[in-house]
């Protein structure tokens, strides 16, 4: 089974990855977890340029890369586990690359853009998809500690139009549970739990 | 005007380019010339990751990776330098993507190849293409003294593939002009300017 973790930064992702990991580890299934970009040599190396705020990279190029790092996790990582019947949870999937790179960026028309997606992904698609939706003003106010990288860099209105784009994609994505991130953290993920408990005895 | 030569190693596209480099600035035309994959910051790092002999590369990755620094190299040199009115030659292009990841790896499907192609060259078509074709065997007798990088590494079937595909392109696409590799440096030369002279007074 694969579930994926989508929301912009500051929306909880990693909280609710870890309690989600740490719930199924308890229950006896096998837990994998990788972040995109990530997760091998490969896609390491990639991230280390995609996060570099020196280097100046074309909207197309970053979309290439993020794509490169993802097909390299799945044929490296992800196909091998679920071929194992492990659960594998992404913190980040192609549905960041089409918010991001399609909506924010403005790359690409959409259709090149979920063209790429399906390449990059090896045609897997996400059993499931939690989107924590969280409104730009605390998001910001969840991540001012934070040092930014280059993604993080971009402007006020790109993230309008990212946040749009998971909006857009919750809508018509019937995979997609969005979930309101002002709820605790304990009570996000008992609605979590809720959700897959189609797919699983927990 | 956009010039690319294609071949496999040891057809000759260095010495070509070099000549045909020379012979362009005497006759006054600003000329730059790049070798895929590099010519940027961002596409020599992707460079790097692809010819290291270390690294275990999924196709569809270097795929997306050889697009990547493609794309990086169009959008930040190559369009620049064309909207000026340079000359700019490139050693290798995307016929080396379908020839190598399309028909030798046989990656994706050659419609799948072409779309990514299309992406990462921003769209843009080289005005002419000049292939040195050179047998496999006199390939390898020229390359035999060198220390072989990743790509080089791979089968004998894999090559034949790599030239079938230079073949077919070549067949179909018009701006892609076969030369003959067993002939004299100088001769090569001249053949290739003569072509040219439909372009450029030369």
């Amino acid at each position: 089974m694969l579930i994926t973790f989508e929301g912009i930064d500051g929306s909880g992702k990693s909280t609710q990855i870890d309690l989600l990991r740490d719930k199924l580890s308890k229950r006896g299934y096998r837990v994998e977890v990788f972040r995109e970009p990530g997760g091998t040599d490969i896609s390491e190396l990639i991230r280390g340029m995609l996060l570099n705020p020196e280097l100046e990279i074309n909207p197309v190029t970053e979309l290439l890369l993020f794509s490169a790092a993802r097909s390299q996790l799945i044929a490296e990582k992800v196909t091998p586990l679920l071929n194992e019947d492990a659960i594998v949870i992404l913190d980040r999937f192609y549905d960041s690359t089409t918010a991001y790179q399609g909506y924010g960026r403005e790359s690409l028309p959409l259709v090149q853009i979920q063209q790429i997606n399906e390449i990059a992904s090896h045609s897997i698609t996400p059993d499931i998809t939690f989107y924590l939706k969280i409104s730009l003003e605390e998001s910001a106010k969840r991540t001012s500690h934070m040092e930014k990288d280059r993604m993080e860099k971009s402007s006020n209105s790109f993230y309008e139009r990212v946040v749009l784009g998971f909006e857009e994609m919750a809508k018509t994505e019937k995979r997609i549970k969005t979930i309101d991130s002002r709820f605790s953290p304990i009570e996000i993920h008992r609605k979590i739990l809720q959700e897959l408990k189609a797919f699983l005895p927990l």
